[in-house]
């Protein structure tokens, strides 16, 4: 079942008061609180996992360092690869998956290094099916070696039931070889989903007899659909008795969804990679995977998993390939629990501001509110302003925005702290006072707090900055200034 | 049945010749060939429709102007809402949301302005349940209306019997009214998935036997998952007469795949946002709903949607609302249709590349290939040249780099002509030409394209980034360079 929201405690006209709600929880509140869950309503079509299902008990098998060296930018060196493998298993994945050492010297070398490192998480390559690739593999070090067999060798047009035959040979002999290195050992085909369900169940069917460890499938061109893959997997469930690894690609939209319902049949592991780099627009994210699974099992994902490391990790992967963390990836991405402040303004009734499934303090992001630090901050405290009734010049909203963006510094800020401010100020504004912001503070500052103000604000008062802000409230100007533009990257916390 | 890629024709060493293939569809070719489909392979569970089935008959809400403009950094203006809405209508949305009018006198009056452009995309407007924002609504000029009921009157501990009479009361009337005018009218409630479903089917039965258009189910939380997204559309699909809409938020990371199960199930309408801007991470975005549905049915979307407009269309609201194109974004992300070149290098069995499931060319991408602009791209020419087997310096391999973007502005160019390039490139090396770079050109130059050249080399000349190229060169350096990284943006046709 969806669990239900923390409720929010309504004040005064509707509003919460930051303090009094659940204090890991903070957010815009609106008139209308969230569903009140009474026991009566009965949704038949919640989520209720069998005894097949994985929901509760997946693996992640993170593959950064293998579908993500495939990633259009990614050109890792063998220290960034190590800095990526430790964060990993700091993380807490369960396996960390290698190019394969056949590839080239470095990549063999690449392997040797990291398996030297004594992580937590197994160590795992990936080669094609045949002896000389599974010798080498065996020589790294790896915990295990996941073994692919070629779309080619699988489908040709005229291989069926003699290459059938000479596949299977193959596959057993280099699943038995690894076994009989005590390595681990997986065998998987590519483009599973479009593949022939006979030949690929008979195959998959032989190696789990031998004792595989697991089987792979994969949608290797990102076209499979969610109900698909819950039935192609439910049946692959029935017919091994080895666990069952899954491998998604993004190109439709669908690989977070499609790892989810692969779980819902009895997959047991889920490749990832850290914003899903790899081919093309990648694969299953490692982040966007954690936000799926801790709304289907909190607890088993809290409990694993080090999901304050989830945003290092991203900043991390992203700067080692020159991308941009997408301002709305899920958690870590801007925008995913900020909220438009103007949206009281424009209030429709359906306002989701109170329906967040995820707590943001779970995955070590605190910083909630997004105009308490933003460039366009002034356009948003005036949105604000305006809902709470509080109408001021635009040169007063800026000197405004800069006291809250001075105190942001001070310690995170809610939008309720942003409220008091406002208030604040105006109250400042409308008694008359000269510098409406300066004796403007956060509620209930500790000492401490108030100290290292005092600090900040001689600091500021050299800055021409604060100076010629200053000198526009003075004058009172009615020109609105152009709204400042800055890309916006990155998280918000 | 997912498409099978178009097959590639294999030329010597395994490789493609650009100009043999499907002149659409260009990419890297590996050794080993995408699967043949023989009409052997048996797929049981590719997705086969059911005449409930929409996917091949689906609608576009666009809801840019109306839950994107709860996004966090969204403030459109009068001009850039009608700029948007014009560029939605040249799309092909068929429906066009806007902002309610009772949210403030500036979304009125915004409202009234874009139904006056005689757009051929029908516009919609989002209200509450009651007969004020009814009237304010029926006078802007808008095709339709959209009554949502707010959850707390919905959901009320206490409100069970006694006020579902009193809802559905005040729905018939506000549907009444507004059908009364000649206008559509949908009727939709928030967090349907976690709603009571005998509630939601009775107060759905009821509006749908007056008469509503449509009705709508929406997973205002995103914690939707995409089974039960079916079963739940599937049961309406039976209760209903009428079409059905769907709003799907992305917290999960599964509104995309929502969608596509809400259309299986028999929804006909999938609301969406350009890049999916919106509450929180937003919602299903368009150019992912297109990715997900041209796979599934190429004629009806090619069809139906100018789908060479996304990429502008997402270009204009990113930067209206000061975002990035996430890099991974479907289809435009700059490395949607990019390959690694090291893959090859690299090469492990399983590679995808020859697996693209959608064809740039349908979405207007012609800029195949990554490195043939990107500030990394000696980086990555190194790595094709070594994959080709040419060892060069890395002074060469830059100058190498420079004469291929040059030609690379005088048309796009494909890894098959940057493999031309290079063996060029290394025979002037071999042959100990001074200035190896200079008589490169692409394969099938026409004599305006030479021309071209010719202009932009004599101007290049005059560069002192190219001079400098030349002397390093020149001197032969065996220091590499420090790779240059450049934060990687936008689509990279």
């Amino acid at each position: 079942m969806c669990p239900t929201p923390l409720p929010a405690t309504n004040g005064t006209n509707g509003h919460t008061n930051g303090t009094n709600g659940n204090s890991s929880y903070v957010g815009i509140d609106i008139t209308e609180g969230p569903p009140v869950q009474n026991g009566r309503e009965r949704n038949p079509y919640a989520p209720v996992q069998d005894f097949l299902s994985n929901i509760s008990k997946f693996k992640v098998i993170e593959s950064t360092l293998r579908e993500g060296e495939q990633f259009a930018n990614a050109y890792f060196t063998r220290e960034k690869k190590i800095e990526i493998a430790k964060a990993l298993d700091d993380f807490g994945a369960d396996y960390i998956e290698l190019t394969s050492p056949a590839a080239s010297e470095e990549s063999r070398r690449d392997c040797e290094a990291i398996c030297k490192l004594g992580l937590k998480s197994k160590i795992l390559t990936h080669i094609r099916c045949n002896m000389s690739d599974a010798k080498l593999a065996v020589e790294t070090g790896v915990d295990g070696v996941d073994v692919v067999i070629g779309t080619s060798s699988f489908l040709m047009k005229d291989s069926h039931g003699k290459d059938m035959a000479y596949i299977e040979k193959t596959a057993i002999e280099v699943i038995e070889f690894v076994k009989s290195k005590g390595i681990e050992v997986r065998f998987s085909s590519e483009d599973s989903f479009r593949s022939d369900l006979v030949d690929l169940l008979r195959l998959y069917k032989a190696v789990d007899k031998v004792g595989v460890h697991r089987v792979g499938v994969a949608d290797t061109v990102g076209c499979a659909t969610p109900r698909q893959v819950f039935d192609l997997v439910r049946t692959l469930r029935g017919v091994v008795s080895c666990d069952i690894e899954t491998h998604f690609h993004n190109d439709t939209g669908c690989a977070i969804a499609n790892a989810y319902c692969a779980l819902e049949a009895g997959a047991t592991h889920i490749d990832t990679s850290v914003l899903g780099i790899g081919e093309r627009n990648g694969i299953t994210t490692l982040g966007g995977l954690m936000a799926r699974m801790i709304v289907a099992d909190r607890d088993y994902v809290v409990g694993k998993y080090k999901l304050e490391k989830i945003k290092e990790i991203e900043e991390l992967v992203a700067e080692a390939v020159a991308v941009n963390i997408p301002f709305n990836n899920p958690i870590t991405g801007f925008c995913a629990f900020t909220h438009k402040a103007g949206i009281h303004a424009k209030a429709i009734l359906a306002n989701p501001s109170t329906y967040e499934i995820i707590n943001p303090a779970d995955f070590g992001i605190n910083r909630y509110i997004h105009f308490a630090s933003r460039l366009t901050g002034w356009n948003a405290i005036k949105s604000r302003a305006q809902q709470l009734n509080i109408a001021m010049t635009d040169a007063q909203y800026k000197e405004c925005t800069a006291q809250i963006k001075l105190l942001a510094d001070i310690r995170p800020i809610a939008i309720d702290d942003a409220d008091s401010i406002i208030h604040a100020f105006h109250r400042n504004v409308i008694a008359g006072k000269a510098n409406p912001g300066s004796s403007v503070y956060l509620p209930n500052m500790t000492e401490q707090e108030k100290k290292k103000l005092a600090g900040i604000t001689a600091e500021e008062k050299n800055l021409p900055e604060k100076r010629q802000l200053e000198e526009t409230v003075a004058q009172e100007t009615a020109t609105e200034q152009v709204l400042k533009k800055a890309k916006t990257n990155g998280v918000t916390a």
